[in-house]
């Protein structure tokens, strides 16, 4: 009578690296759920089951707790431990019903819809990012874009004071936050604007979040119902691109030429626009900064359509040749322009924190989105990125590396110029760590970008910045994460490469 | 003649802790932008002005400069630096036109729109948080719900990790990371996970996120399109259903009674409906556990509307009775469950990470969902907790807390029992750090939270939580981050006011 209990309870061995009593309840569980130990069946006692089993009574004892704490199992007097009468086991999925055919046989079952199919229309927007998921290689390759140089920042100084907020911090601090951000790193950046962008804001306008990513989706999904829609630039940086769609929102693209994006002929005006997305100070992929006159046209245009401006400001720090020139913001008098600014490039991607310096009526809004979308961001890094704002590292560190950029701007120019001729022609680098280069051969950059990679040498081809404008190909190359010595190495790799694709006509 | 030029740029003294340079470039800005100096009009030389205002003849170079390089002013040959001709000044906001009405009189101008008229639909819903934009004070008062006891966190070991981490990253690792999230704390939840509540999923199912509410921001905005429908708790996690409006989807409450969601009569099925948000371990506020049934039902639900649920799993660690009960996803064969958790509760809440662990086709379309709207969250803190994880802290600290939560949660049902009786009725407390309790008496429990709040107690209304579904009045009442003297003291702090609120009729 006992071995065929034992026999019909069907227990698989157990796997190694799995406790007694895990691999006990795993086991009846799966045997109750699949049907194998009917409902109503009367299982062994404790005593029969773990000397069945080689275990010990204690260990039965408690998986049954468990299975009976958990509905699977039910103890009656006279009975013993018996299945749980009513228990409908639906766990597994239901086969679909396999209609018969004359004769008796049977339609192979209709194949089940990809699970994909549950994604919704926006999952499916979701779904495709521009961004990789992974970094190809952690140490950044030239020209790879948008990579400031780690080996430059002052890990121990940053470290020391990530040592200090941690010593300091009083386990109360470490409770819900304010939504809007920590504020002392409000205030030490409200503080760095007024002095560097010329923009007279309150701390209670910066709102901290975790990159600028994030600060649009917030600003767009703020502002933008579906339908809507928002200029960009094309070519132009596809994150906001993108983040419009998301929305539900339509994209006008807005030529661009080599001051930034075109105010003429005139920009479209219609109610529904509501937005516009800009990189004023440094052109995001071409590099250009966008001439006062433009800048008046564009606040008068938000103006006229009732809209906002979004000023991403990514870069501008890195002036190279005069000093920064003063924002959308400081020019704004109606409450139209949101100001955006990161530190992953300023400072290293890895910390993901950014900002949003809002006009006064927004500020209220957005600090409740913020609540409702994430909480806050974590306390900790802002409190060391305060510290290291208000001890003045920050602008030391920002002065140090806008130098050592404009050195390496120069050496990839002067570079290309000598081994590039007739192959590259890179646009002027006012600004910025990437710089934007255009063949001069006819060809797909795509193609150009891939032959570079097979070759070790990262680039971006411009068409990932294009939407529906045309424009000539080209690459965005970075360069500020590079000695003069990688860069003149990859630029001397670039040489034959470029060469083939020329000679293999139209890249 | 000079000192008439003087009088006409018209420049507003210096103010108190303004350079000399930023002064004048702010007011001849000013006086530009506002057309009190013209277009065309030619300014001082930078000899004149010098003099004129006291200062030296480098700073009103620079200043000249920087306002020629933003496109304000143009050196001309012969007759000196002017004021760009072709500038048109936008930058104020326009005025509206005021119509003149018969005999000359004017009407008072239209008062403009509120700015707020700018928010979108969905912003406008954005703007709405349940959640507080800032905390009352620091320092948790009792019954403050979802505190942890912060006093109680192994703040040593955690700074001790913290500072190893600091000093072992490489430059390398604090550039951009996966968008999923640092794989070796991936790995670690992944394990724990398996232990803990046997789900038996790998790291690639296990997305970082910044919060429980950025999880289902994102999940939500994954799978329900506006109009669709999502079942939520009913009284439950406003969080949820808020962010289903958001995403403009249709909320269905289900009512809910001591045991959890009711899945009797049985759940609607329509193929809009997409999605479900249960709090199976605990369900938040009334505190049930989901029986199996109703788990098998749900399941059963969710296969029956090709639809996802999923499981907040927000303090079931914190299970006093008995091991916490198996999850909905480990029940779930068809890859319909999404599984969520936060550390912000199980260690403390300025940290700001969570975790989802998704069915593996959902794993990466989240990750370029994630990478999308926030890139990755930042690594410092994901390598901290991987290593408090991976060396045995984690698990340490949840041991302690779940007997200090357990002890205190016996001593503040004994102490209500003893001192509220014909006032309060505290529901059955098996998990977690909060409690629900059910005013003795009827009445408005938001006025009873307000009449507490006024005599030093914390005290969350039920209807805080309160939908569609009717229910008595009650309060969610937290007691994991007192002290039993301090419970006690609350307690007793209750006592006279719930009898003031009974005396004056309905609270």
């Amino acid at each position: 009578m006992r071995r065929a209990q034992e026999l019909e309870l069907g227990l698989a061995p157990r796997p190694a690296g799995t406790t007694l009593q895990r691999w006990l309840y795993d086991e009846l569980r799966a045997a109750i759920l699949s049907g194998r130990i009917a409902a109503g069946r009367r299982l062994p006692s404790s005593r029969d089951l773990a000397r069945q089993q080689g275990v010990s009574r204690g260990t039965v004892l408690s998986v049954y707790e468990q299975l009976m704490a958990e509905g699977y199992l039910a103890s009656t007097t006279g009975s013993g431990t018996v299945v749980v009468d009513a228990l409908r086991l639906q766990g597994a999925p239901a086969r679909p019903v396999v209609p018969a055919l004359p004769g008796g046989r049977h339609l192979s079952p209709p194949s089940p819809p990809s699970p994909l199919s549950r994604l919704s229309r926006q999952g499916r927007r979701l779904a495709d990012s521009p961004f990789p998921l992974y970094e190809s290689s952690l140490t950044a390759v030239p020209f790879r874009p948008n990579q400031p140089d780690l080996a430059a920042f002052p890990w121990a100084v940053w470290n020391k004071l990530s040592h200090r907020c941690n010593r300091q911090a009083r386990p109360d601090a470490m409770a819900y936050g304010e939504a809007a951000g920590y504020r002392p790193l409000r205030q030490a950046i409200a503080e760095h604007l007024r002095y560097a962008q010329r923009i007279d804001c309150r701390a209670e306008q910066v709102m901290i979040l975790g990159s600028a990513q994030q600060a649009m989706d917030l600003c767009i999904r703020l502002l933008l119902d579906p339908g809507q829609a928002a200029l960009v630039e094309d070519p132009g940086y596809p994150g906001a691109a993108r983040l419009v769609e998301l929305a539900g929102g339509r994209v006008i693209d807005v030529p661009v030429d080599g001051a930034g994006l075109c105010t003429s002929p005139p920009l479209p005006v219609a109610s529904d626009i509501r937005l516009a997305y800009v990189t004023a100070a440094h052109q995001s992929p071409l590099g250009g900064a966008l001439p006062l006159e433009r800048r008046l046209d564009l606040l008068a245009w938000a103006e006229a359509c009732d809209a906002t401006i979004i000023e991403d400001d990514y870069d501008s720090e890195f002036r190279f040749d005069a000093a920064p020139l003063s924002s959308l913001m400081s020019l704004d008098g109606a409450g139209r322009v949101i100001y955006m600014g990161t530190f992953s490039k300023l400072l290293f991607p890895a910390l993901r924190l950014a900002y949003v310096v809002l006009p006064e009526w927004l500020a209220e809004p957005c600090a409740a989105a913020i609540s409702l979308t994430c909480r806050h961001l974590p306390v900790a890094p802002q409190a060391v990125l305060a510290a290291f704002i208000a001890e003045g590292h920050f602008a030391r560190h920002l002065r140090q590396m806008r130098l050592r950029y404009g050195e390496r701007a120069a050496v990839f120019q002067t570079e290309c110029r000598r081994q590039l001729g007739g192959l590259l022609t890179v646009l002027p680098i006012t600004t910025g760590m990437d710089a934007a280069a255009l063949l001069d051969f006819p060809g797909d950059d795509r193609t150009v970008a891939a032959a570079l990679a097979q070759g070790g040498v990262e680039a971006r081809p411009l068409s990932f910045y294009r939407r529906s404008q045309p424009g000539p190909p080209g690459l965005v190359l970075g360069f500020s994460a590079f000695a003069p010595a990688q860069l003149c190495q990859g630029v001397a790799a670039m040489a034959p490469i470029l060469e083939a694709c020329r000679a293999a006509g139209a890249g």
